[in-house]
């Protein structure tokens, strides 16, 4: 093993609108033996998550941007090659956050052990992790949705509106989606439960979504911003919740969009409406982590929750597949398998 | 009594922007008697206040616009002339929402007896009133102030804003108000406590806000939009809290500002920063009246928290007085003398 080389991505460049090729670099590294109190992990599937946009800029995001010629910072699930933790043993499976690397040393922070008899160990970055939390503390803490009220999900099929949409469901609301395209809305709609899912690259979106929408909305789960967005606070009702988890339709923007400016009409209508908007960032909702596994984890037992999994093959391929989350060019929670999943037959 | 006539202002035209004096009427009408459960008021002092500009459109506000040809609503304090209600009687004085106009009728639905012993009886619209009690929910329920934190307010020296801004200090906070002219700031600063005011007509407001801020904002008393909001917005710290009060620079708005637009920027902060922006309306908050008036009562009291009160001469100079209103040209709360105060020597 003393051989065999490590690959992982850098950022080589801080991109300049939508990242491209050049802002990434694979290299190869000597695989470094595990410290006392280490672990060496095998990455198996790496995470592409919108959030990773924010840390190739140099400022404004809510964490500290990866450096230049620093691995790309990311959650992975692996396997344990050789330990020096107490807590470890080699074969163990486990998620850490190691990076866009294809083998990474931990010392356990913020690392977990993963029974991969419970769930499938690939969850641990989805449905059951970082992306799932998030939707249900945003939905459930932030939302507050009541039995019968309406719920609205931007990225609806993403791989943290899959689960808002469907906890929407299992609280007795009624839950109206909005994604990209004909497949995703048919998704939705045929196997997550939205009562309507619609299309945003469609015409027509506000009209759309006044029909599905007969009774206004109550919570709008907002990950997008932008055009969705625009359609969505006219309908608010009084008193409605906006727990806004993402913005990406701005994350590449490179300025602020020509007029009119529509800042005025969405602080008359929070206003007007009593609106709370509240954005959040889910490290700050860790102390939910347990009831979300207690509850969620039941629900993808019993197979009341489903969940969606687009799988790139290989390292080499993050890159374009990160660049494809940021259209929306996934269809559902984005992996990168790095090495083979001994766990899959 | 009975050829006595009373005037009221009613609503002669919806505006189109700026309201403008043909959008008023002044009336004569005969003085009516009371029915039984019902008492006649003599109107003494009128509140002006900006909501009022929402009720004259037809559409988009908080609650059921002013009628064409209806009195304008508004909160007035008064004397009871002639009563058939067993809990008024001749003399008393009374806040009451009889709109502008000279005298009205009350079923006393709304309406509260003022001990003149206990404060000044103009203080039921202002300080001890709807504005003073707005301050005090938005302040301390939403904008939740710890000691050392650092709270702006806008519109510092209005009705609302002058109490926030006392209130701020006597919880510990920092308190930086923003109001239009050397005169507001020059108040606020010495008679009220901020420790600065900054004059929103001046050059580079983001600038001098960001040296009165050194250490960032935590609250936002939001009561204007436009410019102000926006020197506010960016430095504004993680978890600040943005409750919405007023919106005073777009309430004469016929469309939407030219560009660019602003809206992503403030949804990428409110996410970034994970800032709670909420609207509020004080009627859904009354069941804190009475902490409000034990607390500010007494502070009153005490000498403790100040207030100024801008009088104007005349029921038939309402309609300019509250032109002015809307453009910052009053100092302190605007109210209008409809007939002479008993209770001022």
């Amino acid at each position: 093993m003393a051989t065999e080389l490590g690959r992982r991505i850098v950022l080589a460049a801080r991109p300049v609108g939508e990242p491209k090729d050049g802002d990434f670099r694979q290299e190869a590294f000597a695989l470094p033996a595990p410290g006392e109190g280490q672990f060496l992990l095998r990455t198996i599937y790496l995470s592409l998550d919108p959030y990773m946009r924010g840390r190739m800029s140099a400022g404004a995001s809510y964490a500290a941007p990866v450096e230049l010629g620093q691995p790309m910072t990311g959650r992975s699930v692996g396997q344990v090659l050789e330990s020096r933790h107490p807590g470890y043993r080699a074969g163990d499976f486990v998620f850490a956050d190691i990076g866009w690397q294809s083998h990474g040393l931990s010392d356990g922070k913020g690392a977990r052990k993963l029974d991969p008899e419970a769930a499938p160990i690939s969850t641990a970055l989805g449905v059951l992790g970082m992306p799932g939390l998030t939707a249900y503390v945003g939905l459930l803490d932030l939302g507050q949705p009541k039995p019968g009220e309406t719920v609205v999900v931007s990225a609806a099929t993403g791989a943290v509106g899959s689960l808002v949409g469907q906890l929407a469901k299992l609280k007795g609301c009624r839950a109206v989606g909005i994604a990209g395209g004909p497949a995703k809305c048919d998704y939705a709609a045929k196997e997550l439960g939205y009562d309507f899912c619609l299309d945003h690259r469609a015409d027509d979106l506000a009209g759309r979504l006044a029909e599905a929408c007969p009774n206004g909305i109550d919570v709008y789960f907002e990950n997008v911003g932008g055009a969705v967005l625009e359609a969505v606070l006219p309908l608010m009702n009084t008193h409605g919740r906006i727990p806004v988890c993402g913005q990406i339709a701005g994350y590449n923007a490179t300025q602020a969009p020509p007029g009119p400016d529509k800042l005025p009409l969405m602080m008359r209508l929070a206003l007007f409406r009593r609106l709370t908007i509240r954005g959040f960032i889910i490290s700050d909702h860790t102390a939910r982590a347990s009831d979300f596994y207690r509850e969620v984890g039941g629900y993808l037992r019993e197979g009341r929750v489903k969940f969606r999994e687009d799988i790139v093959e290989g390292l080499e391929n993050a890159p374009r597949a990160f660049q494809g989350l940021l259209r929306g060019a996934n269809f559902g929670k984005l992996l990168v398998r790095v090495s083979p999943d001994p766990t899959r037959g």
